[in-house]
């Protein structure tokens, strides 16, 4: 519950008093985001759902905020000269797209292997993209240079005080319309946005509690922290938190205000995206569900609690997000492979369908190995896919093909 | 531009004034949903649009507000009885939760057939479940019955002055929100939504374009309107407005008051909701998204002008959205199965493979059918599904592996 002190953090106290005067008139160019009740995820919770809907913002993200209130602090001649970026993701399309608006050129940098649909997005909001490096680190390098050549102003994607106080606009908003709260709950990942969300929210309401949440993969913020070393590394459905070092500024921030960082391992991530999803009808791609996922690992904490979290980026691969349903009906029991063993004899194939479909269920795929197996000659089996009303029909459609005297396991899927 | 005759309609102008003055005070239990302006989607309409995000109300559809309408109308002695009514879908729901919350019994029938998972919800929101009949038209006979016998207060999805005046709140409120409105877009089923729409928006803009949108499968209101026989039947992604006869209250209603009812294919259709998905992140059924389907089939109707829409439901299958959504990507040219040509000679599958993977192609599915096709003896072929970053790269590929010597297609997917 410690204050912050904003002298140790130069340029910060005078951002935060400046970007919020800009809020109070109307941040032309930005959403003021619905701030909606989530009963359906609360009751799984067991506390009083408040998500903001930063997907709502024209780029599918809160990334504008910040990028906006950078962009607004230019000096004219700053203006004149333009501004650079690294980022493939959310930040680029929140640069490029207001600096298109207020005439500003952009110039942003994207790693190699970059999706092309993300290039073009970022081109058509009105920046010039460069390609340059393998990783961000590098991208990140090359604009440092970009920006030193042309005299560009670089733009962080976190770690600086106007981004920082862009963000806070949304603990603003969250208090504007409910005053009541007892939690925010963020993701964490570079620490802009747990950074700016923390400021905007104590200085409304300094007994509110703060927590981070980051990707189980990606603890670097809470290394930060404790000092510790926890591995990071691998593939994580929250991407856009996926980051292996947080800024300079952020880190003190989150260190002087936030009650705690929680990591969220991938399980929880993916139920998090799915029940969004399904109970409340919007879209989040992992790094946007990380506070929510964050709240499902340890529920206890948000008991009886009013509780508002951030669904900050909807920008996801919609094959990605195809198969996220998919695992999701399996892990609901709604949608099971069946691997049955099969005597290599005519009719077999017939009988076990009959079965499946005089149970009702639904056959969706085949597959039928004839050839290589571990079983004996003779024997072979079959794959077969197959999507049941709920958990109980599978079971009875199980019970009825092993009544019929075949011999069957359900794969992963 | 015709005025509504409300005494053409007993009761209809007595339950519009209370309603109205019931959601003056506060309508409790319905969430005043957000009305949001969706630029992206706009902007490839040529026109500025706004849309009802009726998803966000408790069981994800509109259908709540004419349900409590009608519950709140009851009379001491009907609410000691309790109510009854047929449906598989949203107006289930949103009689189920409201009753529950007014203390009020509920019976719904349900058609066999009728998914575990919407059963289980309804009787999870405290209503009493009847599965009987086959179709929706015998589920109806027998709630129709279940109210004589039992004296139940037997509600209709929307042919009923109360339920359709529930509906025309959304129109106060985005009148209340917006008032410069152009025009109002409205899916149409039974015709409940667009007859409390216009209603809605009439009382206060006496001049605002109201026009509905059909699925073309199930143009039954279109018929009702010009007296046409369209054929009506099929499988449609607009489930939830597929209904093959509207009311005799809101045929009247809409012909009094709406400007134009049009049909949208079921193209449209899954491009609409597409649109909401990845542009806008939200998640519509695919009679939620009807609205937005007829825009895509006469864009020009609209162009230049304030257009609203309701995104009025999000129920929809998990497993026919993960298959929309792989269809969006094979329409948007990042998706492909490639059906090639192989001589049955060793060393084949490796010299394909590395030509697409020297592209930088992402095989996600590979089918070898060396057995059965019509090719000659020695020749075989194999699917190859390959994602791509857009069409241009998979154009790109296809161009490689033709380079390479292979007879090459692309299969429907």
């Amino acid at each position: 519950m410690t204050q912050p002190d904003h002298s140790a953090i130069p340029g910060l106290e005078a951002a935060l008093a400046q970007v919020w005067r800009w809020h109070d008139e109307g941040l032309a160019g930005i959403v003021r985001t619905p701030f909606v009740r989530a009963d359906r995820i609360g009751e799984t919770l067991g506390c009083e759902l408040w998500v903001k809907l930063e997907t709502l913002q024209h780029t599918g993200s809160f990334k504008e905020r910040g990028a906006l209130a950078r962009l607004m602090s230019l000096t004219d001649a700053e203006r004149q000269s333009g501004v650079v970026a690294a980022s493939a993701g959310n930040h680029a399309q929140g640069v490029a797209r207001h600096a298109a608006r207020l005439g500003v050129r952009a110039v942003i940098v994207m790693p190699r292997g970059t999706p092309i649909v993300k290039v073009q997005k970022t081109e058509g909001l009105g920046a010039e993209v460069v390609i340059a490096g393998e990783t961000f680190d590098e991208a990140q390098d090359r604009a440092v240079r970009l920006s030193a050549e042309q005299g560009l102003v670089l733009i962080h994607p976190f770690d600086d005080p106007w981004v920082i106080a862009g963000q806070s606009t949304i603990a603003r908003e969250m208090l504007q319309d409910q005053g009541d709260l007892d939690v925010i709950v963020s993701p964490v990942g570079g620490g802009g946005l747990i950074s700016g969300l923390a400021l905007g929210a104590r200085a409304a309401r300094p007994d509110i509690t703060v927590i981070g949440v980051q990707a189980g993969l990606y603890p670097s913020m809470v290394n930060a922290l404790d000092g510790g070393a926890r591995e990071m590394g691998g593939s994580t459905l929250a991407e856009g938190i996926a980051v292996k070092a947080p800024g300079r500024i952020t880190a003190a921030l989150v260190r002087a205000l936030a009650d705690d960082v929680i990591l969220a391992g991938e399980p929880a991530l993916e139920r998090a995206l799915y029940l969004y999803l399904t109970e409340m009808k919007v879209l989040a791609e992992g790094a946007g569900a990380a506070g929510l996922a964050g709240m499902l690992e340890q529920p206890e904490r948000f008991a009886g609690r009013k509780v508002a979290t951030v669904l900050c980026g909807g920008n996801i691969d919609t094959r990605l997000l195809s198969s996220i349903l998919l695992r999701g009906l399996v892990r609901s029991g709604r949608l099971a492979r069946l691997r049955i063993e099969l005597i290599d004899v005519p009719g077999q194939l017939v009988k076990v369908s009959t079965v499946i479909a005089d149970e009702q269920g639904n056959v969706i795929d085949v597959a039928y190995h004839r050839v290589f197996s571990d079983l004996p000659a003779k024997v072979t089996y079959i794959d077969i896919s197959v999507e049941a009303h709920d958990r109980a029909h599978m079971e009875r459609i199980l019970a009825a093909v092993r009544g019929a005297g075949f011999k069957v396991e359900t794969a992963a899927y």
